[in-house]
């Protein structure tokens, strides 16, 4: 029997971390390990007291006929510190000035691990709002997003600067890029989004503020609701940017490229995150 | 004492679930559980068989001092069979028939549970074979190349069609669209590409196979090496395409835009993939 137990614990333990914020209902645990439900609660409540004590996240338990048990990440304050920490070290290598100001974050954004934990990181900050869908802009922008909807559970979807003909028609909407002043033009499938769904417009990297601006617009252009903003990077900027509030990751706090130096420090994530939220429903 | 045995194990599947690909010694285990190494083995067997019974992948012991334990993601037969006759079915709707025979299939590819499942298949085919590193080209071949990357446990890099001054130094080839015949150019970042590093390439759709070809040349431009070429889907192609050997997830059989008709069935991977090797690594 202490075998059978491991075994099914097993089993739910994947089972749930593949399918965040999805309600899954006990019978069908005790259908799938000819369990009694009384045997599956047991179960559940090791696994949430393991997950609590290790920081993966919340399982909650909604009781009724319709009930059932629900993962969902969630990030401590002292992971989140340290990883922003690791990421503010990296970032700051003189190597990654790029002429005109830019910075290389490439290779970051292709590592999966870094890739993962941003993408906790933005989740647990949203995981007791309501979001429908991930909004994000090629090309930089997607595979955060992507991490991001895998741990929300939600899809995502990709506004393009260029047409293209496997998209079908499109709703396009001009807006000034920040740095450069510039009007552009993005544009996303018609098809891709709802009115009224609750979006959460993720980016790389801020720098004027311009692109998610024209987000913000593609989002009212929908008749969506806008439920946040988060980049992994933001520059140091003087004054205010025409954005609404976001939060960012990580923060460039100077950058001089002609003596190719570099400071990165933790974006506003930290203060703009309520841990303590999650802390409680943790116990 | 059960209890005991229950904590370790869910955290040690959550730990190897998250870390494909990537040899965990045996006493980082004991030292985290304060547990004898014996104990550790003992729980490992029933993660093994765990894994093994609900075709979660092979966990794989290394023996030796420095050994450990690796957990390699796989799919079963059915499992694949399944998802394929799902996603063929999916796809073989009126309504992603675009004008100029185009197939709609952005959706699909910004659903976190096809992602996971599309990325799980094309690492497990590749699960017994080096790869150092996958590579797309922008836009749609990214979500795709991300998560065969997670579960591959490698970085992956995006190689573009525009320029962008955040990538640094580039290296360009020029090929030949397939579909098009016109000459086009591609670009990637000179720092994101080892020299003799392997490279499994990836991409939503291959039409006439001109932009896998680019990536090809791209590889040998960089005197890497070709692991493998992936799509997930493919349409049908009068002749011989002037690519290697690839292997598409779905495969679009006929297509009608004047009628609004499409049918996809799988692609090769059923028959290009040894699900025994797999099978019996299981055992």
């Amino acid at each position: 029997m202490k075998v059978r137990r491991s075994n099914r614990v097993i089993e739910m333990t994947r089972y749930l971390l593949e399918r965040p914020h999805t309600l899954v209902p006990l019978t069908f645990f005790s259908e799938a390990f000819d369990s009694a439900k009384s045997s599956i609660s047991e179960d559940l409540t090791i696994i949430r007291n393991t997950f609590a004590k290790q920081g993966t996240g919340i399982l909650e338990t909604v009781p009724g006929a319709a009930g059932g048990v629900r993962y969902i990440p969630t990030v401590d304050q002292s992971t989140a510190e340290q990883f922003l920490n690791e990421m503010s070290t990296r970032i700051s290598a003189p190597e990654r000035v790029l002429p005109g100001g830019y910075v290389y974050l490439s290779d970051l954004l292709g590592e999966p691990e870094v890739l993962r934990q941003v993408g906790r990181l933005v989740a647990s900050q949203y995981a007791k709002k309501q979001v429908d869908v991930v909004m994000t802009i090629a090309t930089k922008g997607i595979p955060i997003a992507q991490s991001v909807a895998y741990y929300l559970n939600k899809p995502f979807v990709i506004v393009r600067r260029d047409s293209k003909i496997t998209e079908g028609s499109t709703v396009s909407v001009n807006y000034v890029s920040g740095s450069s002043k510039r009007v552009e033009k993005m544009e996303l499938s018609k098809r891709s989004l709802q009115k009224g769904a609750h979006v959460l417009i993720v980016d790389d990297f801020m720098k004027g503020g311009g692109t998610i601006s024209g987000m913000v617009s593609m989002v009212k252009e929908f008749e969506a609701e806008l439920a946040g903003i988060a980049v992994f990077g933001e520059s140091k900027f003087e004054g205010e940017r025409a954005v609404p509030a976001y939060t960012s990751l990580i923060r460039i706090d100077s950058l001089d490229a002609i003596n190719n130096q570099i400071k990165a420090v933790p974006g506003s994530y930290m203060t703009q995150t309520d841990f303590n939220v999650l802390d409680a429903a943790h116990s």
